[in-house]
């Protein structure tokens, strides 16, 4: 799994597809996509043509996607995976996520697609799938080459462990909220443990959140002193900085941007070597301040209490 | 369920009857105890003793329990559970947890008991019991009237939420370590939402753990100025304001004393209030700091991660 990916989430629709036909242009190639983005039909549109021009081989290119939190029960999990796959017109997902360790009420796909969090009334509707019978589901994915590795994503310690004494294909990825403001080293250090990657998502923090009201007012980790001199000594973007303090400790990271240049910056992120000092400094900075936090949605759903 | 219960982890073997029975002497009415204490057989004598004097009956007592890591398997359950009941020389208990979300290979009770973390090798072995096997064999002693509540103890939110998603009978309480150090305020928050007793354990914060050398260094709670002065201003010990802190909000509590004095002064520390100002100073003390992690004692058992 290559370590800098393009994150799909939050890229404009309209222009989704020729941004991921540029980006891999660019030369990347992990796609970072979700049912839940709303834009993986057009993220296919600009895979396939990629490919169609000979840019890339299919098997050149990385491809995420992630369950939405309505399709948990058994029955749902291969007809969505399968949906997803014809979004991006591949046989194959290389790695799917279970996108929250939560389970909503189904949603029918012909009713509303995405489905988002909540139900016509306007509410969180529950849905009681254990996780057990939703991850034999995605074990099932990989019986048939639906997806040749499974993974959990916002997922805490005790529930990877939970998950480990049932697994017949144990989680090969866990994908988390990483950035300086939220560490996670006791999180990151277990799944080091257990051989499972990490990918962070979210790396500059609080500028993802910012379109969305959900900056919580932090500093922007952009703007931030500690890391724009970090920046400035190694003649590097302060983006470039924080994509490089979690690379270099071997944790992937799926930035996305609408823009060609800062795309470009982003992939060339690792071409140089932070000083451990500088690594701590940075590190020091951690607030455990989590931007995406379904307990805000729904009391019910606090998954990270 | 009281909010104020005696705690047995770390009472003196030897003296354990005595204490047990002073205790009941003193107004205590719950119990909280654990098969990993190895004092049930002395702390049942204590309450035999009282039942048989007449102190007080069976009824009026709420006696708590703990299965072990090493009995999660279906099997062990209900033989741990009626071993443990036999110590105490009742029928039932009134509340019976998982001690830790952690499964570990069985060690045969007459081989070792309690058999603690590691096995004769030194090393700690696990079992992969998923802990919906171990909640449901939890259930059948509800059925089997052997346990009239069932709850979880050091288990994160994610975890909770998962095993309501297939309990038959949803966990009626969780027990954490909770002090000003480590107030926990989103686990309880989502406890409160579900409907969740919370039991505080190691109210004092370091000072349980100093004679384990598991202090860390911290400054002493009963000797911190925020507390102090608050006690001087109500007229109370440290102790007693660190307890009320926790009960004024419904946490109920387990303190331990070995001391009659302080035994009293414990149980006697819900005659008076904390302002809100003073509760939110208290609660401002928190560091996140678990005093109690598994993870130290082997990497891949990080629950709290």
């Amino acid at each position: 799994m290559p370590l800098i990916g393009f994150g799909l989430w939050k890229v404009t629709k309209s222009t989704c597809a020729d941004t991921v036909y540029n980006a891999i242009k660019a030369g990347y190639r992990l796609f970072d996509g979700a049912g839940d983005y709303g834009n993986e039909k057009e993220a296919g549109d600009g895979i396939q043509r990629a490919i169609k021009e000979g840019l890339v081989k299919r098997e050149d290119l990385f491809i995420t996607s992630k369950l939405w939190n309505t399709f948990h029960a058994r029955e749902h999990v291969k007809v969505l995976a399968k949906k997803q796959l014809a979004f991006y017109g591949i046989e194959s997902f290389d790695l799917f996520l279970v996108h929250f360790p939560i389970s909503l009420a189904y949603v029918d796909p012909a009713h509303r697609y995405p489905p988002e969090w909540f139900g016509d009334d306007g509410k969180v509707h529950l849905q009681n799938t254990p996780l057990q019978e939703t991850w034999q589901a995605m074990e099932e994915l990989v019986d048939e080459g639906l997806a040749k590795n499974i993974g959990l994503s916002n997922s805490q310690g005790s529930l990877i462990l939970d998950v480990l004494r049932y697994a017949k294909y144990p989680p090969a990825v866990l994908q988390i909220e990483h950035h300086p403001y939220l560490t996670q080293e006791p999180l990151i250090s277990l799944c080091k443990t257990l051989d499972i990657a990490v990918t962070g998502y979210s790396s500059f923090g609080p500028q993802s959140f910012l379109e969305l009201n959900m900056g919580r007012g932090a500093q922007l980790l952009l703007e931030h002193d500690v890391i724009t001199s970090v920046a400035k000594s190694h003649n590097k973007t302060p983006a470039q900085i924080l994509l490089r303090w979690a690379t270099q400790r071997g944790i992937a990271v799926v930035p996305k941007s609408n823009n060609a240049e800062r795309l470009a910056q982003n992939l060339a992120s690792d071409g140089f070597d932070l000083s451990e000092a500088e690594i701590k400094s940075i590190s020091s900075l951690n607030q455990n301040i989590r931007f995406n936090n379904p307990g805000e949605i729904d009391p019910r759903i606090a998954i990270f209490a």
